[in-house]
């Protein structure tokens, strides 16, 4: 037994005829006085297996009853990884502290593909920048996913339906084993419960069924240190109300002993990331204008934008921006503080799009988003975003007489009349959002300027008088990265070449 | 006297001492039985001028009464030019009917600048493509903008407080000259009455002082053929009530006996075109995405972006779009039957922006504006936008019962939930404009897909079976033009090169 590693109890006892979804097996386990009881599984043949997921090293003792019965004593070793994530604040960190800091992709259907595919995914995951991949259980059915896969979850009932109360042994091995090279790799598995894109007949199956699945599920995966639970893909389009996927969210929170990660993925209507078990906002949208507008209502959680359409060159919208539009939703998103997804769909004579069913990576994204993370991570903390003029004055003139006053104070004159203007707008927030700057900070310690597409020649940053920077200059897409000054204070303009994708990088000095 | 051309009377009488801005001077003009009288204005040192612009050709018999006194006979020869413009529908024509199509850009302190530099600005006008300029009655006192006028509209009182009964003669025979030569060139002169970039007192002078500022300003100018009357620039940000403005516009409107294209444009909130007065509404917005709003609430009148942030490098957002941005905005607006105006804010040594004082232009889309201009006006008629998928199906699943059922019907299964779920969300407007395509048609005539930043691949037209079209493929930035198919019928894939700032355009073969 090791800290933050899976450990698993065998066991073996009668085989199954019925509910081998819900069979009646757990583990008692004991450490420094605190017990922690955890459900088994049917793993078929009359094999029943237990997972935990020690989060402490020392002694464990452990209890096994129900249709099979054991005990043990183990003694769980320190870690050698940092350990499953989770929400921290309004980012993330592994169980030992570690920040963790999302930077996904997306590979939907990566475990319903064959074996060769799969390798030749985790071949180029190997070598990516990703720390993170959205997949779902169920296969898809879409445009560019119409192959159907070696397994399903569950056997099928003389009628056909699907008897979720027999898992299909051989699917949930392929799958987990998915989850483990994830997991070798160091990349958090978001797995998707449910979604709509489905010829089968997984989106409808009823809310009992449902429950059962989840059930099975959470007792086979919930101790796998990589996993997060995101409810649904665009959860408006299932067959499902939103009375049950509360219900869903609630069933896989209280299944949940370790707390993973938990959320619930939109096509229009952004979940309640308020809700307590919910941990983070998992939000599809193309509007990063509205960045703030989530971080606020979702203060002090994380907001990950998990869809924001797709590097490629395919006919439909969500599937055609550029390498550089996506770089720069990358940065778009961790100047504020959040976080951002990729995926590929670049039309392939063999039908095999990456954000569908993976295999290589044809687009110019991946190696700049790269590059984008190894800066962000090698700041000291996580950035938050830094209104600009507008944002700020909106909100300075919409407060307290007193800080409205202040704000015009500081404004020349003609300045005041816009003020007031845009105060009594009906369009103020549109207008204001409009001009909305990539900027963040953290603290005092760190200024970013991310100026996106505008190839501005000159760029003044207003830095504490009290502290020195190192100024730089990044170039986000021909990955440049430049000191061009030391010893900067206060007022300082940066000359800049006059291009999209360039970014400015104060970091204070001591 | 010539059609479309105006035509000056000049009559000595005594010389005012004062109310020299509302002067006791008209002429009534009979043609063909009809009569029109139209108010002279004082010139200075005893020189009276009255001010014609006939629209058809023949004889005319004018009389000038009140501190002067003339008649005369003239015979009007034909037009050789197309006369003024006037809003014609969504788009403006020429008196003659020919259409035109505005492809403007912005000089606001043209006529307060060196002769030497206007001479500079007039020559590069030569050479560009626009054929409409925004350009300030009065000074501008901004960033860029500091240079002192060498005159001003009015003479001073005593105290210092400007007399707008007393213009300075100096000054309109100055700014006159400067719309000549627009004229000679063919340009409109979208003249901004008021704004609020001052230092001088013209913001601010009082309502009184405003209108007998445009009662001269309306006697010496409305027989220009081709002004155009922009109340403002950013309307809500100068020292006026709505209801002044309310009475501007009606004093502009009832002091123009020609009907020249009469606006008002906003800095948050767009000035209401539906006004009966207001013939097209001049909209400064950088968000685009809202023009099919702006269409709809303005149905029957032509739409101008008159503001979208200019090409440029400096600090502000509003002015550090590249290139390439603001030629989609053209291809934007274009592809949905409305216009876009240019504006270029480059640093300079010597502190001349071409967006504030004119000169030369230093960037690179006014040579692509000038192609988009040649194929639209290519075209046989004013496109009309085409909505895409979402934005068709959120407006037929809230029509009538039947119209939805068609809609739904229409389409693959899974999308009637999507349907339902759209129909049902708060964000169902904003998430359907994100989706917006850029296409627009001619009736059956013309198809024009505008793929925007969109690297895609092929794009597959849906035309009608009845008709035959060449198929064209546009690159709007390399301005290549390339007959990619001829006698295409029905569904059609267009094979595209995968990068941004492609259009193809269908036109149908006889």
């Amino acid at each position: 037994m090791r800290q933050y590693e899976m450990f698993e109890i065998t066991l073996r006892g009668p085989e199954l005829k019925e509910s081998w979804a819900r069979a009646d097996v757990r583990a008692v386990f004991t450490h420094e006085g605190k017990t922690v009881t955890v459900p088994g599984f049917y793993a078929g043949e009359g094999v029943y297996k237990v997972r935990f997921l020690p989060m402490e090293p020392g002694e464990y003792v452990w209890h096994v009853s129900g249709a099979v019965i054991g005990e043990g004593r183990e003694e769980c070793v320190p870690a050698v990884t940092h350990g499953p994530v989770r929400a921290s604040g309004r980012g993330f960190a592994y169980a030992d502290g570690t920040p963790f800091q999302p930077f996904g992709t997306t590979i939907y259907a990566l475990v319903h593909q064959s074996r060769e595919l799969i390798d030749r995914t985790f071949e180029t995951l190997a070598a990516a920048p990703f720390n993170k991949v959205r997949l779902c259980v169920f296969p898809k059915d879409y445009d560019f996913n119409k192959n159907e896969p070696e397994h399903y979850a569950f056997e099928k009932n003389a009628d056909g339906a699907w008897d979720t109360s027999r898992p299909c042994f051989a699917f949930w091995d392929a799958f987990e084993e998915g989850l483990r090279r994830l997991n070798s790799l160091g990349i958090q598995a978001d797995l998707v419960l449910f979604h709509p894109y489905d010829r089968w007949g997984f989106n409808g199956m009823g809310h009992e069924k449902d429950l059962t699945y989840l059930d099975y599920l959470t007792r086979r995966l919930a101790a796998f240190p990589n996993i997060w639970w995101s409810l649904a893909n665009e959860y408006e389009l299932t067959a499902r109300t939103v009375e049950e996927w509360e219900d869903i969210e609630a069933f896989v929170s209280d299944h949940d002993p370790y707390g993973h990660p938990l959320s619930c993925h939109n096509i229009f209507n952004v979940w309640d990331a308020n809700r307590p078990r919910i941990t983070h906002a998992s939000i599809q949208t193309k509007d990063l204008l509205r960045l703030p507008v989530w971080q606020e209502r979702f203060a002090g959680k994380p907001v990950l934008i998990d869809e924001c359409a797709y590097e490629g060159d395919i006919e439909p919208f969500w599937g055609s921006i550029t390498g550089q539009e996506m770089v720069r939703r990358f940065w778009r998103c961790v100047s504020q503080g959040a976080y951002c997804t990729h995926g590929e769909t670049f039309y392939s004579d063999d039908d095999v799009l990456w954000w569908a069913k993976g295999g290589v990576i044809h687009g110019e994204s991946p190696a700049r988003i790269g590059f984008c993370r190894k800066i962000i991570e090698s700041l000291p903390g996580q950035l938050e975003g830094e209104p600009t003029f507008l944002p700020r004055l909106l909100k300075a003139i919409r407060s307290s007489e007193e800080e409205r006053e202040a704000a015009l104070e500081s404004l020349p004159k003609h300045f005041h009349v816009f003020a007031q203007a845009l105060a009594k707008s009906p369009d103020a927030d549109s207008y204001a959002s409009s001009e909305i700057g990539w900027y963040g900070h953290i603290g005092t310690d760190v200024y970013l300027r991310f100026h996106d597409t505008r190839p501005i020649t000159r760029d003044t940053l207003e830095l504490p008088e009290d502290r020195t920077y190192t100024i730089r200059v990044l170039d986000i897409w021909n990955m440049t990265d430049e000191t061009v000054a030391k010893g900067a204070s206060g007022r300082y303009t940066v000359k800049l070449p006059g291009r999209e994708n360039m970014a400015v990088l104060a970091v204070a000095e001591g």
